[in-house]
């Protein structure tokens, strides 16, 4: 397909977990072409996980890949970054200044500081920056968004967002843990940075609403952790509305199971992320609905993010994808001059930005005992 | 049956919703027969109440009721009231004083003043004092409270309560929102009083953990409105587990949605009052567990609290009737001068005092900013 | 409350489980007053478990009863007859001959002979016959025959309805198993006699429709049982209606999980018995709707049947006690000389007829390698 | 990739829905290239949709497709085959015969006659043959097949499975509706062949038992539609196994609800496909168990099927998927003159003749108003 999109990877190589996911996203609807990559800042590593994906041009230097391949005619046109959080910032700067299109894993940074600068570096490129907040991509995610939108249930009150997991309800040591504790390369906040960040964008993305201030209680439950493992947060938000904030690594029984709830005037949404094709409309003085994907009741927003009917399951693989896609979608746009659909929708550099900001602010709050902190 | 606990009540005339349920409850399981009433403050309205059940004795007040019956030989041994929360206390002191057992509607007062005289009343008596703290009648509320005790899932860590309704999402003005919007009568707390209190109870029961403190961030969401009708608040409990209560009134498609989830060390434990036959057990490394009434894997602290197999749900009314049937072992053991079964549970005016001081606390926590208030 | 129907009980003594559970369905809405029982065939027995109960007439006979109450100026309006299948018709033929009104458990009888001798009593006697298929008293089960009824999903074309259970899944010995699985008490029929007749009756009851003839599979699978212990049993309905039923007492992890689903040709609806407050409604072409007991979407025939608000789950107990006050309202309007209600339903002796002629085809019809045989 | 298969396709063009979803399957896990196809019986058809596809070679006619192919040195290792059922047979057989590995959709052809032909004509083949029963490539289908085979149910007594679908509840004239109500290009079968083969591939694929009789009342709702719309099925298995099979695809509120409940001597599962990431196991005597793919308690024949933790749900795609890449493990072993894995697990041309049985007994059944057929 001679359109595919030319596509490099930094980070991922043999054992991560998420650079695969990336790769899987980006294949499934067939708008990319993984040609290059930098999996690894072990060389060796880098090289054997290169060959393993029969990769066309194989970096050990996300840098030196940078620059060879803006000097390529068809070099890639867009990078997908998978490290570890402190690495993004680096990483990202290179390709965007040479005009690479960025996609890059959630949390943006794991600092403020560079958060901020890599917004700038991100305004003062011409290429796209994408962050994969993947959990955006559900199309009853889309759904939600687009009825609060819409008045489907009147003005916003109050939010109840929460993601608790339980994986590190123990002192785990497996590497998945071990880098995401570590504060030096994933951030000051634990619970909060890998997942509170996620719950955070959820809900400003559905609702639409930026968070004014919050006052958060962290509390790392296993002994000699550094970072949080789980996160109480109060809420409220620009225009009135209040709300809750729970993420957890301690809950036992919860696999992933970033849940939102938002009640407006004149009704109610629901939305599961692991049971993902079903949103419950609950329109105060009506029977609950539930709405399914790609079903009956299911409008645009919801159905452009769909590829096969209702009662079909469609999960986390295809709202992954369905990220890349919209990013295929602005990338081509960019490529060919014209205009982005007005439908298409990603995760920017300032939702990245509005997520370091919710970590810095909820560790700081935290440590003025849960004192109120605008972001 | 000839040894049946003569009861008389105090509120509870036609229209008043919790009478009929404190009727039905105490009737199901033949434990007392009601013989004398004072129905209502309006003595029209008392008398026509009082006929329409067929009372044999009917008064036109409390003060007289509890004077008369005293002196009666076969007069009333227990009185349930079940008026508005303002008269709970000066209810409840007339019987106390007499000698009359107390099985009073929650909150215990509407304020806190009068929560700490009431708590004096009934030490100074003999007679017993019983909250209807009705949810903790659930078999399967009984079965986490022993699960938790019997160390299950190890020491606790998280406890997330809610109790979400939506019956206040607009501005009502039928009997029921009326007298429970109003501070006067109901207490300072809204939403916090109606329902906060037992979703706190519901922590404590389940837990056995006390509240060291709280930070609450109260809203009344309908203009106008004099209490609260939605509350956030973050807990903390003795010995170090940590918390979120979420109660609102303002939350379409939320009836009566009282759950509690419960993390430990090593499991977690969930419960939901709208399908309160069943009980997630999550042992951490172990699939999911789902435990129901009666059924296999449901210990003697929840079928002691059942009357008939699995599968044939019980609800509402014989989570009541168990306070009433729990009241009436202690009652009966107190008539016979024989000691009460350990196994025998009910709340008292001390878990009616904390939860009159939660409210209190809440109050004064949200006036203050959310700022951390010990209880 | 003198106008309580005085209720007299055969059956039910000390150890039967569905004596008590009449017993409460009878008390708990207070249209009953239990003064009279032959409670056990045998005698010591019948004195004992009278005793136990406080009633003022105990007899160890009931014939002896039948005739004596019937002198008597306040003796029994009615009678409760929960005793084995086989006895239902004699004892009820004594009752039914005095005028005394008759509350018969289901099965009907153990055989069809019996079964068309006593709606010939029935038929013959001035006294009104109630037999209690307690599934029809939810108040969602009345919700869902209204629905129908008016139209809600068109003409019905597809019935699917079960009645699995586990606790014959292992050769039992317990006293229930006992008489249950004794063709001799019990009936031909094994799990179609005590549970398929439950679906049977439930299909009529929601649908309107009779069976028109069926096809059973009826196995034993528990090795030396004489009844049938799983029955398989295509169903085609007068009006052309098809179905599907399926009883079960072996197939574990099902406690009491009677479900109905009907599909018509706008619309569908389902129902299950162990989450009896929900229904919920497939409009052909809409989102599913979830009704909820006494919430926004259930009509009169529910509500008149619920106690309290939605949300505060009613159960067993509140459904049988449902056909108590149904079948109340008709002995009060014969009382009175007044015509009953339009809305009050209880199911007659010819349900009862029904259900024992669906039990007798489905032996005859797996007798003969599951031909069809018309009802 | 050096070492991907290189796939042609046969159907499939533009606005065809299958042939989308077998790409998608089949580039998931990046094992094939598609490379040739004959997309559509229409040439123009056939040539625009290999266009939009950047197919390297286009073909208008599968015939010519085959010997083309067969001669190139990088021809294709394998044909999708995508078209109408009818035309399965002269398609498959063609690659067949020159060695070409085929991965055909169910079910496997329109008529009896043709299934055989197509076996024979797979046994003489040097080339595999894979059947994309789907359903078998869910993690926790190949979950409950493991633990049926390994013991943890006990010999199996009972199987429900059913297959209700809303799509066709009215007359409907789209393009799926119109072939597949089309006995000529879909065979006799109408819900019988699209989704009871799937409802019947599904029990014998869990339990590992297969039908020895059946008895099937089969209607067509909808007035005018010539195959059937629904089916009733009584099964009998080899061992003494029984069931029961509904398909419908008039069933309102359904959209693909494949569920399975297998009930043995000492326990029970349930599956249900539109929340595929859950398997509910039942032991007798032990609280209900919910095991999730890839969490604790899926043993390896599930988590050998998934790509990411419990928790983020895996779907149709990802289960359509599994089958493309088993295929591929045996298609690379082929090549490779080596054994396959002996986990390795696909369905095979045997699995399509059982179905198209099935189907074929179905109908001669229900002509003979349900009489038993031997398979």
């Amino acid at each position: 397909m001679a359109n595919r999109i030319r596509l490099g990877m930094v980070g991922g190589g043999n054992d991560a977990f998420i650079g695969g996911v990336h790769r899987i996203a980006a294949r499934l609807d067939d708008r990319y072409e993984l040609v290059a990559g930098a999996l690894s800042s072990t060389p060796e590593k880098a090289q054997a996980s290169g060959e393993a994906l029969g990769l066309p041009r194989i970096y050990s230097d996300f840098k030196e890949m940078a620059i060879r391949e803006a000097r390529l005619k068809t070099g890639i046109e867009a990078v997908a970054i998978v490290t570890p959080n402190h690495v993004h910032y680096a990483a990202a700067r290179e390709f965007l200044k040479r005009g690479i299109h960025v996609i890059c894993d959630k949390p943006l940074t794991s600092t403020l500081a560079d958060a901020k600068k890599l917004v700038k570096a991100a305004e003062a490129s011409d290429a796209l920056f994408v962050l994969t907040h993947n959990y955006t991509g559900y199309p009853m995610v889309r759904q939600a968004r687009d009825m609060i939108a819409g008045g489907a249930i009147g003005k916003v009150r109050v939010v109840q967002v929460e993601y608790p997991q339980d994986w590190l309800t123990q002192d785990e040591t497996f590497k998945q843990a071990e880098w995401r504790t570590d504060p030096a390369r994933s951030g000051a906040g634990g619970s909060t940075g890998d997942i509170g960040t996620h719950a955070h964008n959820l809900a400003r993305f559905v609702t639409g609403l930026e968070v004014e201030s919050l006052a958060a209680d962290l509390e790392a439950f296993v002994p000699g952790r550094p970072v949080d493992d789980n996160g109480h947060v109060l809420l409220r938000f620009h225009g009135g509305a209040k709300g809750m904030l729970w993420c957890s690594q301690v809950a036992p029984g919860n696999e992933n199971a970033l849940r939102i709830r938002v009640y407006g005037e004149t009704g109610g949404l629901e939305w599961a992320q692991e049971d993902p094709n079903y949103l419950w409309h609950t329109p105060f003085g009506e029977p609950k609905r539930l709405i399914t994907r790609n079903g009956v009741g299911a409008g645009d927003a919801a159905t452009r993010m769909s590829r096969i009917p209702a009662g079909h399951p469609e999960g986390y693989f295809e709202a992954f994808a369905n990220i890349y896609s919209e990013a295929a979608e602005a990338i081509i746009a960019h490529r060919n001059g014209t205009a982005v659909d007005s439908a298409v929708l990603y995760p920017t550099v300032m939702d990245g930005l509005r997520g370091v900001e919710f970590v810095d602010a909820c560790v700081r709050s935290s440590a003025r005992n849960a004192a109120w902190v605008k972001l």
